[in-house]
């Protein structure tokens, strides 16, 4: 942090972008467990597989960004990764856009009430919120398809 | 809110707790969707029982807010409940102790790192969001749970 924020200051916008990185180093490495196979295939209880709920994050993750820093609100749907080499590939460009569009949301977007993709009303900071604990819920479905496949899953706590 | 927070605010203490007391709202939901015995002893891959899941959650909660309110941090061991309705009072006893204690957040906690039970060093923001983070993980786990028990979940995003 370049700056000491304010003593009234929950989180600034470095601290929110540093936690959702965390959790999609965290993500990463939970997509990297799985053997290829289960990946695309397994499943509990008629849920989809752990790459189809990754591919979801994929398609949220940019788009609400995007959306956030310009008021368009425009969706992003690749072919679906066939491959764990090919998802981890669609995962780290996320991330490196992340990275480099983040600096460019203007701060009151954060506090500003508007309407993802038509249909989510909300300001800014729980579009982000939301982006990150659909993650996080997700993520945890990967988690338990791991242990029943009888694999150790990454720690929770080490981002 | 009774007022507008300024232009360059992420997020405000008071949507914090409107954040947390959502997921605390969609956790009971879980929680009740359980049947009584499942509650207790469905696992899968070895996994502890949603009931210890949320048992842990309850630990959690009222002492990291009390640290982070007073600086002192002290554990809360209630003994494990044993039926639903008891597990549920635990749940509304904490939600209750939140949404009364919260206020008293001194402003510049948020920042400040402090080292939670003598092991967890990080800023307020960061212990909170890790709180919330760790309930929305293993929440997820109860999900896959009620799914392999072949009973439909509350939706994630009604809060």
């Amino acid at each position: 942090m370049s700056s000491s924020p304010g003593s009234s200051v929950v989180i600034t916008p470095e601290q929110l972008l540093e936690d959702w990185q965390g959790h999609r180093r965290l993500t990463r490495r939970v997509i990297d467990a799985f053997p290829e196979e289960s990946l695309f295939k397994h499943s509990i209880g008629g849920m989809r597989p752990f790459s189809a709920l990754v591919m979801e994050m994929v398609k949220m993750a940019v788009p609400i960004l995007r959306g956030e820093i310009t008021g368009q609100w425009t969706s992003y749907d690749p072919p679906d990764a066939t491959t764990k080499a090919e998802l981890l590939a669609l995962w780290d460009n996320a991330t490196a856009d992340i990275d480099r569009m983040w600096p460019d949301i203007p701060p009151q977007r954060f506090q500003e009430v508007d309407t993802a993709f038509g249909q989510w009303t909300m300001p800014g900071y729980a579009m982000f919120l939301y982006a990150i604990d659909n993650e996080i819920h997700h993520r945890s479905q990967g988690y338990v398809y791991l242990r029943s496949l009888g694999i150790e899953p990454p720690p929770f706590y080490v981002r």
